[in-house]
């Protein structure tokens, strides 16, 4: 599965030199092979506690968001000399750290938001709120996704496509979320779509499989989860 | 956190000895203190491989549901000869093994419903999809749980209230999922909602927390899930 963020992929428009990647680190339970993408970030930004994650991979992040209740102050303190931005966020806040954190990659300028240790851990809450980020209409604009080792999660909503970059063989799940999907179709993938409905709380579109490249998903109207699953994690179902 | 399915719980009607309490094991990966809801079972129903699983807690389902693709051809019979029935689907269906378990619960006569082994996994694909079972309006007339360890997953949708069964100082999050969740209220919660709208995508009503008891929310319209994290998942947020 060619992982995007490995170089400029696909996604970064031709001839564009500006793209800038943001890696936000969650502070759930990156996978060890997430340090690869972290260590290519054009912007490294750390959701409170994922400030710890990016020092045990020897990474120092350029700016760290939260409302530090996952640090101690001599962390903190050796995250501001090591040149990193902290940025306080009031603990009673309606937003979570990791939102906080994508906001701020946004604001940073970042087009492509990679967001590693968002999901894989103990607090399924938390990995529901950081899930749900990828069809929030405030981030459309960028080119975000969640991974984990080979699990690549991204979304669609509204009238647009997606290139999928798993490898034949490889499984793709298309969930809808926050609606039903209306009107998806699929290219390259076993069990094609043409104009149809997925359902809200059905999964029908549970486990396709990449048959032919270029694969890709589009949607006229709704929100669809697009998850990709790579090679290693097979076996598994 | 006093766990629902440790006897007659609170869901029960009052003086009802109808009740019927169904555990469905899904093929995921259950945490070990699941097995005591298992055993409490009136009846006991694998999705596919969670055979495995029930088989290394030395118990056997009264019904196996899937394609089998989990399982080999002596563990099928293995398990035939134990009394299970074995009730095998197509391969290319439009629901999962879970779903399928699910409703063969529902149909063999349960109206409380516990899923294990739906959460936590690798797959965050299968966990999300069964997330979903939980605003599913096909099931919306039994009461269904997922749970893992001491993490309980509700939902709600349209004009309905439910008990929090979390204790004094445990985290509750209520996340919107499939639609905004319109009219929220809360009684206990440190964070009250009196009337109020979650949006979907945004993570405001994570990690509020129980203050008093009994502690309930309730919603006029859309969907919500109920997320209650036990004691013993402290610390980790």
């Amino acid at each position: 599965m060619s992982r995007w963020g490995a170089g400029r992929g696909a996604s970064a428009p031709e001839g564009s030199d500006a793209s800038v990647l943001a890696v936000v680190v969650a502070d759930g339970e990156p996978a060890s092979e997430d340090a690869g993408v972290a260590r290519r970030a054009d912007l490294l930004v750390a959701a409170d506690g994922g400030a710890r994650w990016l020092a045990a991979q020897g990474l120092r992040p350029n700016l760290v968001v939260g409302d530090l209740d996952s640090l101690d102050r001599r962390e903190i303190e050796r995250l501001q000399e090591s040149g990193a931005r902290v940025v306080p966020q009031p603990a009673e806040k309606d937003a979570s750290d990791t939102e906080l954190a994508v906001e701020a990659a946004i604001t940073a300028g970042a087009d492509r938001i990679v967001l590693v240790g968002a999901f894989g851990g103990s607090r399924v809450d938390h990995e529901l709120a950081n899930l749900m980020l990828l069809v929030e209409p405030g981030f459309s604009q960028v080119d975000l996704r969640l991974q984990r080792s080979s699990t690549l999660v991204r979304g669609i909503s509204g009238n647009r496509s997606l290139v999928i970059e798993a490898e034949v063989g490889e499984t793709v799940t298309l969930l809808p979320l926050g609606s039903d999907a209306i009107g998806v179709s699929t290219r390259g993938l076993r069990y094609a779509l043409d104009q149809e409905t997925l359902l809200m709380g059905r999964s029908r579109g549970l486990s396709n499989v990449v048959i032919g490249q270029p694969a890709s998903v589009s949607i006229r109207a709704g929100s669809l989860l697009v998850i990709e699953i790579g090679k290693s994690m097979e076996g598994e179902s």
